[in-house]
């Protein structure tokens, strides 16, 4: 098919300074968990980008010292020769393809603790780092010096290595960004005071990069954009003036929004394309292409932007992540069968955990180059064997779609009367609409897969399946939720906990009934998993009137939620729905309507009255079945059963991610013997 | 100088199956934040412990399969040949000395997620992995075959890298320990039900440990030999059962106590040696050699804990972290010269950061190797200037000792009638004592450094500095705690919170009057540090009667104590003293004896009367003395002084550990041009 011309709009090539790029879109600086810990594996998900068709793409925050170590995130670094050598891997794989490669270079300032170089971090003020009891020196002008310097040998560093963007980087809090800030910068030389002189180091560096890259590199400055109450940003009228100021310097302009919550913001909390108002007003005081994100997955919304003048590139980080090939599909007249992001930050969150990349939706990030998996294309199949897969929630939808791609013939037998597993029963909870994508992507996938046969309202039991005889059986029946207290904080159930009337889980409240399973009286939630169902759940209930207090063993609601960017705002919308949040407490006791609750630190015991109690600590797999055809090996074999196999909650209950990413992997490597993956990092 | 006779019970030689170890001085398996990613690094440091006089060298845990992947911590690895290779440099390095290299082969079940791997974590529970949200699945009889095969090909490998230990590691909550727990391992076959069954993985993996080292190795197992309640491990009988059963398989039994923060107990909690009383028994169950941890730094203790028969070996962590010449010096007759551990788990928070270790009394601890830092040796003066450091607190005190054993000459000048700055000001806190040992060992090495010149009551301003004409001065001048609010939360100085009558810092409480400065009334404290300083003045002051409430930013009092094993005992320590603990509020103003507080998520108001507010938010650097001397060069080349430096906190407020650091850097660095130091790792 031929691209709509609605969207040929996307499609035109633009021009930054010496370069152009091929089309609108374009791969924004974004963490990956890898830098320069996993060049290898790096590079390949970089080159699969532009493959899919990223005019841009560009590397995370590429550190320019040793002074500007965020260990232990593996970061991108631009250091020496070998830290050339490492990101050159990944020019290569773009450039490949006829994309632009950008590289995004950084100096933490006072954010960061430098733990593994121990140099004392510098910033305009001395100032604790985000994570750690080490407080940045603070600077003087020999260091401005010295920044000036390291920012102009990285970027020759750059320039050898063939990038064709390189970014000056002056927002998100980091040290570029705080010059900028009057009440951060108090010198009184010529880069403190007036607006010009904080903002001329900003100016320098743009000038320097051009030098040292002899003008063959398009220069960009990421900046904030707009400002926000509470921002982290400069005043609003300053923001305009600075961009008026050093508009004409650079030959691009990477705009942000002074919330990080709200640029990055999770889906329960923030729309596509919510700050979007100020751009085209920001594009027309700086004078030359502007580029911001949005989590746009639509074409529509995208040609709107343009059309509107807001911005000259579609900037992205997680619909990038999401789908590598959007670009290529809206090209090719395929909108529908974009994978479109969630929202839900699992990405981000792994960054902040020190670890690889990964998306709830694309399983393939992170494993394009040591697994060799390309999220368009999968190998044909290895045997003729058929395969049937029970349970149609997210790992069971992924085999079936990865599986059915690769040529097998499928079976797919779901009990219930619809497809999506807890990807749909989660998507009811008040946030989580986003979450049916990861539905709704592969029912697309299944109506063009005639190989794959579902069946709805179909329950199996171990005679069922044997009397089917595929040689191959996949468990994804999903994990259910556990009502005995176990858990983060108890290993063993709890008897105390067990069976009174009252007693809720999540799976009660994903039911039909929703919340008005519930008696009338006060609801006690007890979050034991620290991540966002507890959360969900107190919002639904309390919006329906009842008292709710969330009791959690962690030191807030969400607490794993500060991976997502999730955590603030989750609080913020528990209190003032009146939800109370009882942190560092776990429920020990229910019985005849009274809660028991122990302090974690202390063991002392308190008590509130509550006729529900819903229980949010850990899932059980169901594998019964399972257990039971696996114990009867000679009944299997006779069915011509050569393999059982669980995949997703199932096996191990995890996110969404992990089931999508299990569901794919056994669907790439059923006839294949394991292959040792590339683990290039020593952690 | 001879050893004392009465420690030479310490030097006797022990045989451990096949192998003999040189004395009874022993470094137990400790993390270090280096693992596979630092080889290097690692490598230098634990050669120079057997330099020192340990006799067994031990890695850090050792993970023997992709399985067990603690990303981002940098564990050991034996997975591969590139892994065999890597932990070949520290069997060298150690061998090199005459001592044993041990290795503890690691299985971290359902503890940690595999964040690098994505495989499923897998122990004998569904249970959720301890800081994500993913469980691990249940093993099987395969998971067992394959946990076998693997142990052994890892102890193969162990001891094709030249180990003459390895370890079988059935503790601390990892996989092995989890087959021993009744209420956790419900398997029906020969790994579960009876003592024994539960017992048998630990007992085939000593076996095939032997046969894949080919009984060349000596066989250790780590061991819970004790329970408290609450803790880890099996039940007291059961403990005695296991000891009694599985003793004589192993050459060499290395037993822990079944509580964490007990075992790595910090100095505010836990005594030295606290956990001995079971060691006889446990040592008479096993008849073999057993070593045990107790944080011991003194000979006599060492000699009499032998000679009560509780323990075979002296095992340390901490406190050859602090002195990796602890043995030599009791042998050379000098124990006063130890650098003894002061219990503050610094060395562990930066493991459990994801970084490499460091040490608060000894700044060489993990710059062996990349900086060429030995602990005992220092290259000789590069020049004859002499040096004045103005402050005698650890920075000051480091640099002079430093300096002076180079063969500097040194003159070292403080204000007050005391060395020591904070550490011997925090020393008189509660539960701080041991900070006073590192103003003392410096103190004692200034009685040996005729060539330093300390002055007492002698605060110098910028004439008198310029008048004493040294040709280099550093400013070792500390800092204070900000009364204005700036610090983690509040970026800037807050008007509302300044200068009001009943407004106190850290720095009044710990003058002369102690809490008795404050007004009789309810005291609130503001912990925004969210280290230890708010706990242990709430504390102090708690004490003395008064109503203490603590505001912190964090989740809970001392958040970042999660890095030093405090947190726990922190809270419960102030809750059981009847301090309040408000989490996720910031004190937002203070007047007429009223505090506002905010919620760091809604930034909803809401106040207390209190006439007492004590700010702990940041610190600013006294860097006074250094601008004023830096304002006037042409004064300072007059005065003949080439070189102004700031030194410790009075450049960059941190740990007590980043001071010392900070000032044995300046003295090794002093005539040096800077050479760049190894960055092993990527990140």
């Amino acid at each position: 098919m031929a691209r709509d011309p609605r969207f040929d709009i996307l499609f035109e090539p633009v021009t930054i300074g010496p370069k152009t790029a091929r089309n609108r879109f374009y791969q924004v600086p974004h963490c990956t968990g890898m830098g320069r810990g996993w060049p290898r594996t790096l590079a390949a998900m970089r080159g699969v980008k532009a493959e899919g068709g990223w005019a841009v793409v560009n590397t995370e925050y590429c550190s320019i010292d040793r002074t500007s170590d965020d260990t232990p995130y593996p970061y991108a670094r631009l250091w020496d020769e070998e830290d050339l050598r490492a990101n050159a891997l990944m020019v290569e794989a773009v450039r490949e393809h006829g994309s632009l490669a950008g590289v995004e270079l950084w100096h933490g300032g006072s954010s960061i603790a430098n733990l593994a170089s121990r140099e004392p971090p510098f910033d305009l003020q001395s100032l604790p780092a985000r994570g750690d009891p080490i407080q940045s020196r603070k600077l003087d002008a020999q260091d401005i010096r010295d920044l000036r310097r390291w920012h102009r040998q990285a970027a020759e560093r750059a320039y050898r290595a063939g990038f064709d963007v390189v970014y000056v980087y002056a927002t998100h809090g980091y040290l570029l960004h705080n010059f900028l800030l009057g009440p951060m910068n108090d010198r009184r030389d010529e880069y403190g005071g007036c607006l010009e002189n904080r903002a001329r180091i900003v100016a320098e560096l743009v000038e320097e990069t051009r030098e040292a890259t002899k003008g063959e590199c398009a220069v960009a400055v990421r900046f904030t954009g707009s400002h926000s109450p509470g921002g982290f940003g400069p005043e609003p009228d300053e923001i305009r003036d600075m961009l008026a100021h050093l508009g004409p310097l650079a030959d691009l302009w990477d705009l942000v929004c002074d919330d990080y919550g709200m640029e990055m913001g999770h889906s329960r909390f923030v729309d596509e394309g919510v700050h979007a108002d100020w751009l085209a007003e920001a594009r027309g005081l700086v004078g030359k292409p502007v580029v911001s994100v949005g989590r746009y997955t639509t074409p529509d919304a995208m040609a709107t932007l343009i059309r509107r003048g807001a911005v000259d590139f579609i900037g992205a980080a997680r619909p990038s992540i999401a789908d590598p090939f959007l670009p290529n599909k809206i090209e090719a007249g395929e909108p529908e069968r974009i994978r479109e992001c969630i929202g839900c930050n699992i990405c981000y969150a792994f960054d902040t955990r020190g670890a690889p990349i990964r998306c709830t939706q694309n399983p393939t990030m992170g494993e394009e180059g040591r697994r060799g998996w390309h999220p368009e294309r999968v190998p044909a199949r290895g045997s003729d064997r058929s395969i049937l897969i029970v349970g149609g929630g997210p790992a069971g939808l992924e085999a079936a779609c990865t599986l059915g791609r690769r040529g097998y013939d499928v079976v797919l037998a779901e009990a219930s009367n619809t497809l999506g597993g807890r990807a749909g029963r989660e998507a009811r909870l008040p946030g989580l609409s986003t979450w049916a994508r990861v539905r709704d992507y592969r029912l697309e996938q299944l109506t063009r897969l005639s190989n794959v046969e579902t069946y709805l309202e179909s329950p199996l039991d171990a005679a069922a399946i044997r009397d089917l005889g595929h040689p191959v059986v996949a468990l994804a029946t999903g994990a259910r939720w556990r009502r005995d207290g176990m858990g983060r904080w108890f290993h063993a159930p709890v008897p105390a906990l067990e069976g009174d009337e009252g007693l809720y889980t999540p799976d009660d409240l994903m039911g039909e009934g929703g919340a008005d399973i519930l008696s009338g009286g006060p609801v006690a939630i007890f979050d034991d998993d620290q991540h966002y169902m507890a959360s969900v759940l107190a919002e639904m209930i309390r919006k329906t009137g009842r008292a709710v207090t969330l009791i959690t063993t962690a030191g807030r609601a969400c607490a794993w939620g500060a991976h997502t960017e999730e955590d603030f705002r989750t609080n913020a919308r528990l209190i003032e729905l009146g939800v109370e949040i009882v942190p560092n407490r776990a429920v020990s006791a229910f019985a005849g309507g009274v809660v028991e609750t122990r302090c974690i630190f202390t063991d002392r015991a308190a008590s509130m009255a509550a006729p529900n109690l819903v229980l949010v600590t850990s899932r059980a797999p169901e594998d019964g079945l399972y257990h039971e055809l696996t114990a009867a090996p000679d009944a299997l074999a006779e069915a011509g059963i050569g393999q059982v196999a669980r995949i997703g909650d199932a096996l191990a209950p995890g996110l969404i991610a992990h089931a999508v990413h299990g569901g794919h992997r056994f669907a790439r490597e059923i006839d294949d013997a394991v292959v040792p993956i590339l683990m290039e990092a020593p952690d």
